[in-house]
C-alpha cells in the first residue's frame, strides 16, 4: 500500500512539477522583459487603462470561470468533489499578469504562479480519472509546485499549500507529494536557467528580553500592516464592484486613476514588483511612507480587476515596514526588513509555517528564531479574514 | 482580546520557561557527571540490577501516578480536564533517568525533559485556576520548553510541542504560546551556562533524479528502523509485564541481563546516549550492526523499567543506519547521518515537521531541502504506532 501510495505520487509530482516549474520559468523570463520594458520606457504607464480594459475584457470573454482565481483553488482543494478548474485559467492568468506589470500595475507573482500549477495539475484529474481525495492532493502538489518554482523556496512552497486552504490547523495527508512537487519544480525552474532574486544573509543579534520584547511589537506592526491590506484590497474591489457595472471598464477606471498617481508620485518605484526596493530595505534607511503608498496601489491594482499576485507586495511593505522601524526598536536594520518580508504575508495569508521557512530558505538557517516569533505573532494578530477570502477558519486563533 | 492573550501567555511562558530550561540544565549537568562517572568506572554496569531496583522501586512507592510518563501527558492535552499532573513526575524522572544512565542503560533525554516540563508547567494550572482550554495550550508549552531546552533547537521544541499529540495534524491554537515557552526555555538552560553538542555543518550536493531518489530510499531504511523501534519496545514492555509480576523486579531482571550482554559485547559505546559514536557517524565508516545493537539495548532498556527518553539513541540508530548506507547510495556520508538522525527521530514520534527544522538548526540551513523529504517518507512508511502509543490518529497517513 506504501509503495503502491509512492510510485503513484512520485509520478503525478514529476508531472505536476514539471509542468509547473516550466510555467514558472515562462512567467518569470516574460516578467523580466516586461519589467525592463517599463522602465526604459516610463510613459508607458499611460498605457494602464487600455491595458486594463484588454486584461479585463480577454476574462470577461473567456475567463469568468477562472475569475475567482486563488479562491477557486483552495475552494476546489476543500471541495474536491466540484467542477474542474478550467485549463484556459493558466494561460489567462500568464497574459494578465504580464501586461499588468508591463503597464505599471503593482502587483506579485505568486497567484499567478499557484494559478498555472493548481490548473495545470487538474487537468490530470480527467487524465487519470483521480478520485475526489487525490484531486485534492493533487491540487495541493499544484498550488506547491507554483509557490516553489516563482519564489526559489521548495519548503515554503510545499508547507503553504499544506496550510493555506484551512486557517488554523495543518493537515498532513498531504506531507510527500506536496514536498515533492515543490522540490521537483523548483529543479525544473532552475534547469530552465531562470534564477531568483538573492537576498543578504542575515546576522541575529542573540536573544534577550529586549530583542524578544522588540520582535513582539515588530509582529504586532506586521500584522496590523497585513489587516489593513486585506481590507484595504477587500473594499476597493467591492467599490469597484458596485459602482461599475460592466466588468472591463473597472480597470479602466482604475487603470487611469493609477495612471495619474504613479505620474504625480514621479517614480516607478511603486510599481511592478518593487524588487530593488525590496533591497534596498535591507541596508538604506528608506522614506517611512513607503510601505503605505505601495500598500494602497496594490489593493487598488488588484481590487480594480488587474492580475497577479499579492506575495511580493506584501514582501515591499513588510520590507519597509520593518525598515521604518528601525529607529525605533533595538534590532538590525537588515533584519527588521526581513521579519517585516515574511510576517506580513505570514499575517495576510495566515501561513506561519511557511513563512518562517521561507526566511530560513532566503536569509539563512539563523534568523529562524526571530523569524518563528515575529510570523506567530503576525499571524495571532492579523484577524481571521486574511487575503484568501475562500481560506475555511477551522481553529479559532486565540 | 488579542493583547490580553499576549500578556497572558507571555507571563505564562515566561513562567514555564524559566522552570523548565532549569530543570534542563540541572538535569543536563548531572547527566554529564553520570556519563563521565560511568565512564571511568565500568565495572559500574554490574550494579545495573540494584540500579534497576532503586528505579522500579522508588517508582512503585511514590510514582505510580506518574509512570504513565510522556502518555500521561499527551493524554492530558488531548484531555484537558483530566487529573492534574503530579509534581512529583519532576523529582523522579529526573533521579530515575540519571541513574539509568549511571548504570549503564541506554536511554535518551527528552522524554525526561519533556516530562519535568509538563509536570512543572501542569503545577501552574491549580496556582492560577486555568480552564481546560487554557491548561491544554499550557501543557503544550511545557512540552516545548522541555524539548527545547535540552536539545538547544527551541524551533523543533516549539513544532514538535504542537504536532505530538495528535497524528497526522498540526492546530495553531498555541502557536505563539509554544515559540515563547521553547524561546525562554532554550535561553535560560543557555543562561545557566549550560550547552549542548554540536552538530559538524552538513554541505550538500545540489538535487539531482539521482540523490532525490536516493534520499526516498534512505529515508524508507529509517521509517523500518523507526516503526522496529516501536514494535520492540512495545514487545519488551508487554513481555515484562505478563512474566514479572511485581514492577520493582522487572527492571532488576532487565539489569541483569543487560549487564552481561554490554560485558560480552566488551564497549561502552551502545550504553547511555552515546553521543561520541554518534559524532563518529559524520567522518568515519562505522560497522553495520551498530544500529541493530543501539536499538536492542535501547528497547530493552527501556522496555524493562529503566527510564530515560527515547530521541537520543533514536538520534543514535538514525545516524549509524545512515552511515551503512553509504557505501550503497550517491550520497555523502555526513548527509546520510544527519538524514538518519532526524528522519528516525521523525518517524518514530510521527513529528516530521519538528525533525524538519531539527535538521536545519543542528546542521544548518541548507540541509532543509533532504531533511524535509526524507522525515516526510519517514513520516509516511513508519506505520500508525509510533513510540507514543497515547498519540491520537486524526488523519491516516495515506
Amino acid at each position: 500500500l506504501n509503495s503502491k501510495y509512492l510510485f503513484r505520487w512520485l509520478g503525478l509530482a514529476l508531472l505536476v512539477g514539471v509542468m509547473a516549474g516550466s510555467a514558472s520559468a515562462l512567467f518569470l523570463v516574460l516578467l523580466d522583459l516586461a519589467t525592463s520594458y517599463r522602465e526604459t520606457h516610463p510613459l508607458i504607464i499611460w498605457l494602464l487603462p487600455a491595458g486594463g480594459f484588454l486584461v479585463g475584457w480577454v476574462y470577461h470573454q473567456w475567463g469568468r470561470e477562472a475569475e475567482g482565481g486563488n479562491n477557486l483553488l483552495l475552494q476546489a482543494i476543500q471541495t474536491p468533489s466540484s467542477k474542474k478548474i478550467p485549463l484556459v485559467m493558466a494561460p489567462l492568468v500568464l497574459v494578465a499578469t504580464v501586461l499588468t506589470h508591463m503597464v505599471g500595475g503593482s502587483a506579485g507573482r505568486e497567484g499567478t504562479a499557484v494559478q498555472m500549477g493548481g490548473a495545470l495539475a487538474d487537468q490530470l484529474t480527467t487524465v487519470f480519472k483521480l478520485r475526489p481525495r487525490d484531486r485534492k492532493m493533487l491540487l495541493i502538489c499544484g498550488v506547491s509546485a507554483g509557490f516553489a518554482s516563482v519564489f526559489g523556496t521548495p519548503l515554503a512552497g510545499a508547507v503553504f499549500a499544506l496550510e493555506v486552504f484551512l486557517l488554523g490547523q495543518l493537515r498532513y495527508n498531504a506531507l510527500l507529494p506536496s514536498f515533492l512537487a515543490a522540490i521537483i519544480a523548483d529543479a525544473v525552474t532552475s534547469a530552465w536557467g531562470v534564477g531568483h532574486t538573492l537576498y543578504p544573509v542575515v546576522e541575529v543579534p542573540s536573544m534577550t528580553v529586549w530583542t524578544l520584547g522588540a520582535t513582539l511589537l515588530a509582529g504586532i506592526c506586521f500584522a496590523l500592516a497585513a489587516r489593513l491590506f486585506s481590507v484595504a484590497s477587500h473594499a476597493v474591489g467591492n467599490t469597484f464592484k458596485k459602482h461599475v457595472a460592466y466588468p472591463p471598464l473597472r480597470p479602466v477606471v482604475g487603470g487611469l486613476v493609477l495612471a495619474l498617481v504613479i505620474w504625480s508620485l514621479g517614480t516607478t518605484k511603486y510599481i511592478g514588483l518593487g524588487i530593488p526596493t525590496i533591497l534596498a530595505s535591507f541596508s538604506t534607511q528608506l522614506p517611512s511612507h513607503d510601505f503605505l503608498v505601495k500598500l494602497a496601489l496594490t489593493a487598488f491594482t488588484l481590487g480594480c480587476g488587474f492580475k497577479g499576485g499579492e506575495v511580493t507586495p506584501l514582501f515591499f511593505i513588510g520590507a519597509t515596514l520593518g525598515n521604518t522601524l528601525f529607529p525605533w526598536l533595538p534590532l538590525p536594520l537588515e533584519l527588521l526588513a526581513a521579519l517585516g518580508f515574511v510576517a506580513v504575508f505570514a499575517g495576510a495569508a495566515n501561513t506561519p509555517l511557511a513563512c518562517l521557512l521561507m526566511a530560513m530558505e532566503l536569509f539563512g538557517g539563523s534568523i529562524g528564531l526571530y523569524a518563528g516569533l515575529a510570523c506567530a505573532v503576525a499571524y495571532l494578530f492579523s484577524g481571521h479574514t486574511g487575503i484568501y477570502g475562500a481560506q475555511v477558519v477551522e481553529n479559532s486563533k486565540h
